[in-house]
């Protein structure tokens, strides 16, 4: 009999879902609205009704689920503890043994931007890799890191915060997390856009950037495509701010490669390679010549690295 | 039965050597010199007989013996192969397998300084914590990672290489790794003097620290004590530089403890206070609050940690 697993991904605003064969062959994958009010207190009930009727539609019985992998946004404990997840409402408490007895299914829970890495390394981008940093570049920078192919959460689930590695010894403009410099300052997508307006302020140069009131990093990086000389300073200067901070994270965990994710990955290979090129002046020899890959996964890396934790003992 | 465990740590000069009750008691340790002719073939052999003279004079029988841990100089792969180890004349052997089949024990091996951090975290600087790092300021800069228990190595043998993490954009002479800018550069025992030579160059003002042809770190940190201006401002620059780094390591490990060890750290407090305060100020909130201790085992941080080896399944 075919076993399967669910992986699901708990946001703020939907839940993804999806089923898949035990080698990470998605079958199906949807998603439901996440149902806040009252802390909260329906999400579970609601995921669990979705996976029943799914196997019900699909004509699976019970027997053949293998387990549930959940990513929660927020902290999440070796034993399955939720620390709060603000976006949602909850307080503390088990979601894996919550989710447990209502299922009377095997339930693994972790953080949704660890589960993410792990979804790129199963089946995304790091495919293949068993050590491998997962850096997402959007509204904020987030890591996730796999070492031995399990997430490292870290002694307070705060391993692999890398967007807040300080990389400016200069800023004067303070990061959402209070302090100074955070590479988040300069790699996000917002980050990247005002990094530009500064640019432009400072200069009377001509560019294809200038005069645009709703300039994108997407603007930047096709701009600096076509050779605009400003955004390919700036690329250049984006590079040099991850280059350095994962030449950091290389010291310390010596991964086999990093998988960039994230909106502004959308870039392409323009961003991993002036990535590398940073990276390999800041590393010393033994940590030369990682490999950067793109991730593959975008917004469904959660739904598969959540079925992967089912995998794991 | 009482069982016991040996534990080696393999140096270019001597092999010291310890026999360890398992809960970490100490029975005896002692020294023999390496014998690093002909490739350091003899080695492994000289240990050999050492062990067994001391189960002999000891009365202790070889069943007694729960295995033998080795530290070696030089990166160890998880199956116990040594990568060439210059300082022995070692090629490229598995140490287990050959220590193994020559003892009929059960044997395993790590490189040492990450050897080193183990021993710290079960009887030294570090006991009672599981996720804790070791940086060790010597000749050079090291560190040692300890997630869980277990010693990380990292794909290529190269995790916890904190010694070559940038800290200096600006720095114009090269390090030994032939990068610009390491820690290693500021904070090891040369570094320290190097950082002081500079600096009385810079200026003319008096110190006690000035015209000593053999200046020292413990120099500057014995001046620093007396309020010597001009030390007070090495030790804050040296603390600027370790708690960056170390901010860096917490943000992609996230670990309960830093334990600081070598040579330097003979400082005391004056030092883990200078790091502690530096750490605080580049961590997120999530990340604060770490402990600073100092290693507790000098030298026999080794023979600890190799004895440890032998308890992991």
């Amino acid at each position: 009999m075919e076993q399967l697993c669910f992986g699901v991904d708990i946001g703020g605003t939907t839940v993804k879902i999806g089923l898949f064969q035990m080698d990470g062959s998605v079958i199906d994958k949807w998603e439901i609205p996440t149902r806040k009010e009252e802390n909260g207190r329906y999400i579970l009930e609601d995921v669990k009704n979705s996976l029943n009727s799914k196997l019900a539609e699909k004509n699976y019985s019970k027997d053949q689920v293998e387990g549930v992998g959940i990513g929660v946004p927020g902290p999440v404990t070796s034993d399955g503890t939720v620390l709060k997840c603000v976006n949602l409402g909850w307080d503390v408490f088990n979601v894996e043994e919550e989710f447990g007895k209502l299922t009377e299914l095997k339930v693994k829970a972790g953080n949704d931007a660890n589960v993410a890495a792990l979804g790129e390394m199963w089946q995304g981008g790091g495919k293949g890799y068993h050590n491998m940093v997962l850096v997402t570049l959007g509204t904020g920078v987030g890591g996730g890191i796999i070492l031995d192919d399990k997430i490292l959460d870290g002694s307070r689930g705060a391993a692999g915060e890398i967007g807040h590695i300080t990389v400016d010894y200069d800023e004067k403009d303070a990061c959402n997390c209070g302090k100074r410099g955070c590479l988040e300052q300069y790699a996000s997508a917002t980050g990247i856009v005002k990094e530009a307006n500064r640019l432009l302020a400072s200069t009377d140069k001509a560019s294809a950037i200038r005069n645009n009131p709703s300039l994108t990093a997407k603007d930047i990086f096709d701009a600096a495509k076509e050779g605009d000389e400003l955004s390919l300073e700036l690329v250049e200067k984006l590079g040099r701010h991850l280059g350095l901070a994962l030449s950091h994270v290389s010291a310390v965990v010596d991964p086999e490669c990093f998988v960039i994710g994230g909106g502004v990955s959308k870039a392409g290979e323009i961003l991993t390679e002036v990535i590398k090129k940073h990276y390999e002046q800041n590393v010393m020899f033994a940590l030369k010549n990682k490999e950067f890959k793109l991730a593959l996964l975008g917004n469904d890396a959660g739904i598969y690295g959540a079925a992967r934790l089912v995998l794991d003992k």
